[in-house]
């Protein structure tokens, strides 16, 4: 497997290209508009064709990439299975699998950050929790149907419980992290170290934070698969 | 082996922390002093102990937190043979090994970026290129006795004659890549792609790039193994 991951500044916003090294097959997860001819670039380079776009959500921070790799690649854009989404090509629901050769994704359904969030779990190994849970850290749930009580759950039942040793890999990062381990956060995460359902809730429904800068424009289209003019 | 790589997103700068996971002994290659706090505490939480803070080159555009990781941790600070630092605890020069535990860190001078920089091959995979080598691109060479010729050979000599599969790990990175290989490197950076020496030389000379904001305060900071008033 080739596993790759990929930032985007403006937005801390991490990207993964996954691919089998054999077939020379790729997916990324949450690619974003602004990186597309990075990535564009990236695959060609690495002699990948791209098979998949998965969103782990619909992101309110930015625009996904998916329409316009979907443009240039012809490749498939995949939601989570509840994520409205009609011009999707394929929805994913919990526990369902994908394969792209010896690679392995399997999507779980983590609601909470929003209501249609999939983390996507590879070869067994490596966990994307999308706005889930981050290192030390988790996403808001204040908006986009977001409901903490869902989070905690999520992330409690069903990335908790899963081997220790497993690698976290979050969808954004402000601090300069780039991977952790269940059990790390399990450990050491403060959002959730201490806390059961009711102060998790308490605790989410008190931060107060400030609307991502780019919602007003990020939401819908994401949509509508990212398509802008562009 | 633990390894992780972290960022300082005013600087673009990685910092990698390597561990022996059953001693539980650690070093950091390249620390940035604004970001000591993290470090220090990511050290505690995976209970590693600080045993050295390497350095791959006196940096201009960052001050190493060696300084204040010393006074924390007790760990020794660690700089390339021809670096001018006399409050360094230690030199290592090329081809010089460094053992902690089960991980090895081989240290391969490569000098250009500036007149005393090493690259780090730990455990034979993981090469740390800092300035020298970056992912499709290199360090400026036109500062701190830097010269061109001396980076293409210490380039195209010692790096690029590590196996292809050789991950590459740069000191900086400012579009979003995490890692490389030798084997893409040859294949697609643009820098060495199809130039020779002399092309070389005269492409670097040519750059006319702005001085780092934090150059004058850096170098000589850094000269004293990163001690500020803080």
């Amino acid at each position: 497997m080739l596993f790759r991951q990929l930032f985007d500044h403006e937005s801390s916003t991490y990207t993964y290209l996954i691919a089998d090294s054999t077939l020379k097959q790729a997916l990324l997860v949450d690619p974003v508009l602004e990186q597309v001819e990075r990535d564009r670039q990236l695959l060609q380079e690495l002699g990948l064709t791209l098979k998949y776009c998965l969103e782990t959500h619909i992101h309110a921070d930015h625009i996904t990439g998916t329409g316009k790799l979907r443009e240039i690649t012809g490749c498939l854009g995949i939601v989570p299975e509840n994520a409205q989404i009609s011009c999707a090509d394929r929805k994913i629901k919990d526990r369902e699998i994908l394969t792209l050769g010896e690679v392995t994704v399997e999507a779980i359904a983590t609601p909470g950050h929003t209501d249609s969030h999939n983390a996507y779990l590879i070869n067994k190994t490596h966990l994307l929790t999308g706005d889930a849970l981050f290192i030390r850290g988790c996403g808001r749930t204040d908006f986009q149907s977001g409901d903490a009580g869902r989070l905690y759950d999520s992330v409690t039942q069903k990335l908790f419980t899963l081997p220790d040793e497993t690698l976290v890999y979050p969808g954004h990062e402000y601090r300069g992290h780039s991977v952790s381990t269940i059990g790390e956060e399990k450990q050491h995460n403060p959002r959730f170290l201490g806390r059961n359902r009711t102060d998790f809730i308490t605790f989410m429904n008190n931060l107060n934070l400030p609307n991502p800068k780019k919602m007003m424009e990020a939401v819908p289209a994401n949509q509508m698969c990212g398509k802008v003019k562009y």
